[in-house]
């Protein structure tokens, strides 16, 4: 299978660089909170991976997720985007916190045809009070993955849960 | 009732100075588009009104709309600040053209907690290929209503549908 | 002479209704601070007024402000929107504390050719730790003022100065 | 020297496989007008390298461009990453044609603090009517390399010039 993520501008560490960083107890608990949300388990939005500061979802596209000229909708693209932002900002911070999305913007790059969405999420820069994480979604067509958006969110650290 | 616009940051003109620019032929047209994309359909977002470069969208908030700490998901959100803006920008454009969204930022300004969430667009700049609109969503809770996030959003123009 | 904040969006509230609200004593201290920023002072960005969440500042426009097409650059004015927005917030913070600007979007509307730029920013959301700002920037030419861009920054609340 | 690009997230092509797309005789027209924009150079920002779709520009930080609190101001970095993300976007253009900034967003990761500024923009996505380029600001600090601020860029390729 061709790799996903050969249309980021993300330059992928090795995940193994990222094992000692990111506690394995911790991981449950933040797939618990991810898919804790209505929202995007209704959209079929599903959790596959966790790292230290990064999140990767997919999404199977269903007719529902479309609009009016049979692309994804943005809002589609946009709920993804965000919730795995929230999900590569959360394994960074304490277990007594909590994460709220502050503002995002999306660029949407192409029309998004297509089978299937991946997003992978990835924090830019850490902070006690603000992340700033970048989500890149694709879109699977036909045997090939293209990059369909782009977001930028800042995602505030809020006190105890 | 109360006016749900208190919270507006908009300067509301009276709609009736946009009566002769905006062609009632049209609005049929415009509420079938609307109403054609599935994703907002199945969200439940209503159209309410169409004016000259504007748009007035509605949604009951239900248990599958809300993120994992019992507020509106941002997702649901960006979709109607989307959606909304591009029914605002969708009256200005002629009858041969459509239009995509381009990018849109959306800062959440408040969680959004209540029963009922209406939204606002309105074009701040018109244009032959880009339109920049600004979507107001207010979120009603036991009788009030606060405004819980802006979005700006540019808009293509493009090509004979 | 025309009122500048014709082509504004916003919705203009009589500042006397802020009166009570904002301090005098501590408007000495906010321009102090405002006017001591070099790359400010030397654009020629001027304060010109500062009230309970809003801030207006005007620049005579000079022909090293323009890029390569004689329009004022778009770095002129987010300079400008960013300042401004940046006053405004600081007029709701207690006085040990200070601003720094986490993110800001502007939407360049116009071309912006004439004689004088003036902004006005206005406080779309307070908060202990976010602020959240909307600037306009409009410029004069030959009698008339247009607004030429738009700009949402999300200011930050920091610790003591 | 160490790579300034160390901090950077993006994924750094080879410039070799650009070559061919890139006209070496482009290159000068697009130098000229880059350094045409009066602001930019009074700035003193200095382009450093233009290929396929990026752009890099370096500044050396004086006095006059910090804010009140000695860091570079958010209006240098932002007129940077604008006017940079212009340079790479024009690499893709057809001779006869112009760039406009639509609109940017700037994420202002850390207080900039430093004897010089990088900028590496580039472009996400072209298109013949809009361009997407990305900008991240670099702040040198005694023998270090920090990445400051990120910028998204959406910019729209007009008429013959």
């Amino acid at each position: 299978m061709k790799p996903l993520e050969e249309e980021s501008s993300f330059r992928i560490e090795k995940s193994t660089q990222d094992v000692n960083k990111f506690h394995e107890l911790r991981r449950e608990e933040l797939e618990r909170i991810f898919n804790a949300a209505p929202f995007v388990a209704n959209l079929g939005i599903r959790l596959v991976s966790l790292g230290s500061g990064t999140c990767d979802t997919e999404l199977v596209v269903e007719p529902w997720h479309l609009q009016q000229d049979g692309y994804v909708h943005a809002g589609v693209q946009a709920t993804m985007a965000d919730h795995t932002a929230g999900g590569a900002a959360a394994t960074l911070i304490k277990p007594d916190h909590m994460i709220l999305t502050a503002e995002f913007k999306i660029n949407l790059l192409r029309a998004a045809k297509g089978e299937r969405l991946t997003c992978r999420s990835k924090v830019l820069k850490p902070g006690s009070r603000l992340i700033v994480v970048e989500s890149e979604v694709l879109c699977e067509n036909e045997g090939t993955s293209k990059l369909v958006s782009k977001t930028t969110a800042s995602i505030a650290v809020v006190g105890v849960r």
